[in-house]
């Protein structure tokens, strides 16, 4: 099916601003409540949100086959489970309405103020109901560094991972969309001389910059997903603040993995861009060697060229840029984690969702966490205050950004943003 | 409000066979599909289903505040997140109701016939729809055992491990009831002299003989769950068998933990026995030296004492019982893991599921894994039909059966069952 959304000459009717993130060639999924106490379905064009539910109703859709109710539900799980040929159909027919020069929607003022509301009318939720996290480790550059502060400098790279994308569980219940405060958590750490581990709240707060994708429901249970077929199942992507509290993590990790330093909170974009709209930017990822074993094995351009920022910003002070990386840096593409996560028949549903792992680059403005870039507190960020941080200090915010670009047109997530309030 | 239900001296109109794990003072809480395709809350006394959508229905619960169609649900969250006082005022109804002199339904042959099911002519379901699914490493036994095992018998246990209740996030979507067969998964192995991982069907298949609690939505994202407060969080108990491939855990495991070594498959005994009814079966833990922080200190009796059995049965053959071991070996009581596991704001929702890990005893008869019991396969154990097992074979099955006994009363959890099927 022709992915005539992405057509770059496309202009909406809708009022777009200059470097937005959200042109007519995006037209990501969400979910929000309106300014009537309505959840629902939906997609941004500009600054405005577009209410599918009402659409749906209004007859917008007429002769795609889609349930009455699909648009009206507090997640996208059931329409993700209709399956790429029907998102394509939609994200199409959307184009199609919003496009210049179709009227219908355009010109008929009722339907509009049933559809359209402005940002501040709606309030954006999660847009899935994620049944399973994972999170992978996928950068190179990350898993060295971290290895090297963690671990050993002169064996940083453990064996496996030229392997295996390697992977682990992370928590579903604490992934809250952009906007809600994290609370700075409290716990056990290394004890120091008497022996007795260290309480209270984390000393070392971090961000992660990485990126998710969310699958439909691909296999059942004892069926793999054959690597040609992975990316058939992935809707799309949002960006992922994974918070890690370092030394919470540093004391409990081994042997079975991070966990409450970890699971405390995740922050997600929450407009899931489709990998339809990535399309144009698709590029090659690193070069694999050692050779993966054959059902990892992936010929084509399998990385996604993406811009991402992290930005730190004081209470009451201006945005510091503190990261530039770039999505393309993943050793290990979503093709082959989503291969290697089925290869024992794990099942994977709709609405699952896949986080790469800090995405590092390989210069050291472009590491992915303040561990990395500060390499544990040694070298402080200076912020444009004045003020400088090891790790991240109450009242900062956190924003991740992320945004493709070519001469024709440019695609963006918005922000993933978290706000960290002091511990209990 | 007074456990009536655990009186015992009660007895059923039900009959009840000699040694069976369900007596009236028993009433635990299930999911299944009846003979008319109808999905409904349920218990069971005796073999007999009995149909809690159908009793309510019928008016069986007036005088308690129950939404009209709790019981006509796919799962027992909803319920279980009405909180400890409804699903006591439930449990006391429905042994009311199933005493040997109360009339009522008894009498009432229409109403027998729309409540009342034999075993046959049901199909046991997932109790709950597991948000969240963490597996603890509670048995000092056990993480002594693996400790020996996949990493140096000198330091077997790691110096985190006494301080704090070890665990992981696992995976939800392939916890499956029991009866369900289970595929011998694929994946990654060790290398070889050439450096390249195998690849291929496991070769070393076990069990692992755990139980599992549900819990009620305890806290919200920042808040913890005092240990104090743990317990009434806590609907009740499965066993649960958590299929481990050692060859695919032993080369994916560092740093993050079990992934796919675990999460092809995790298999539960479908019927969730509360809290309630094991409370004349509780017992001290094992004594807990170092002191555990102030956050984790429990005084009262915080274990139970549950006989735990694995089995293995090879196809056609006899069953072997190959462990016995008991739920009151853990040195993290089920109440200091939830306190650890909300102590830095992780939210835990209603349904969501904890492992307690491997339940293994102080004997080698009580290993609760075959990577104990035969010490990596260097003692294989000798089957009744002549054969000898070092891991799981293709076409046995793996059943864990559970039981709490004292003069009284038997209460039981009855089968936790998978037969393995050869690899895809």
């Amino acid at each position: 099916m022709p992915l005539t959304a992405n057509d770059p000459t496309r202009k909406s009717w809708l009022d777009v601003p200059a470097n937005s993130d959200f042109p007519i060639q995006n037209i990501p999924f969400g979910v929000f409540l309106t300014r009537d106490d309505v959840i629902t379905i939906g997609t941004r064009i500009g600054d405005t949100a577009i209410d599918l539910g009402a659409m749906h109703q209004l007859g917008y859709f007429k002769g795609i086959d889609l349930t009455d109710d699909l648009f009206l539900q507090d997640s996208l799980n059931d329409f993700i489970a209709d399956g790429r040929k029907t998102w394509r159909l939609v994200r199409n027919r959307i184009s199609d309405i919003f496009l210049h020069t179709s009227p219908g929607l355009r010109d008929d003022q009722e339907h509009r103020k049933k559809v359209l509301f402005s940002m501040e009318e709606i309030e954006m939720q999660l847009p899935v109901d994620v049944g399973d996290y994972t999170d992978f480790y996928a950068s190179k550059e990350h898993a060295t560094n971290v290895g090297s502060l963690f671990r050993d400098p002169e064996n940083a790279l453990l064996p496996n991972w030229l392997r295996i994308p390697i992977g682990y569980h992370g928590r579903s219940s604490s992934i809250v969309p952009s906007g809600t405060p994290v609370r700075r958590p409290i716990g056990q750490t290394k004890p120091g001389e008497d022996g007795i581990p260290g309480f209270g709240p984390s000393k070392l707060l971090d961000f992660e910059l990485e990126m998710a994708f969310i699958t439909t429901a691909t296999n059942d249970l004892g069926k793999r997903v054959p690597i040609e077929e992975a990316e058939e199942n992935i809707f799309g992507l949002v960006l992922f603040n994974d918070w890690s509290a370092r030394d919470i993590q540093a004391w409990e990790y081994v042997p079975l993995g991070p966990f409450l330093g970890k699971n405390f909170a995740s922050t997600i974009s929450p407009w899931i861009v489709t990998l339809d709209a990535l399309e144009p930017f698709r590029t090659a990822g690193p070069v694999q060697d050692p050779e993966p074993l054959p059902y990892l094995q992936q010929s084509d351009a399998k990385n996604f060229d993406i811009h991402l920022q992290a930005i730190i910003q004081p209470e009451n002070g201006a945005e510091n840029i503190v990261a530039n990386s770039n999505f393309k840096y993943m050793y290990w593409s979503m093709s082959q984690q989503l291969a290697h996560h089925t290869v024992n028949g794990c099942n994977v549903r709709s609405g699952d969702m896949m986080g790469s792992g800090t995405i590092s680059g390989p210069t050291k403005d472009s590491y992915g966490s303040m561990l990395e870039l500060t390499w544990r507190g040694q070298n402080p960020l200076q912020l444009s205050d004045g003020s400088e941080r090891k790790f991240i200090n109450d009242d900062d915010t956190v924003i991740l950004r992320g945004f493709c670009k070519n001469e024709d047109v440019r695609i963006g997530f918005g922000d993933c943003s978290g706000k960290v309030l002091p511990a209990n």
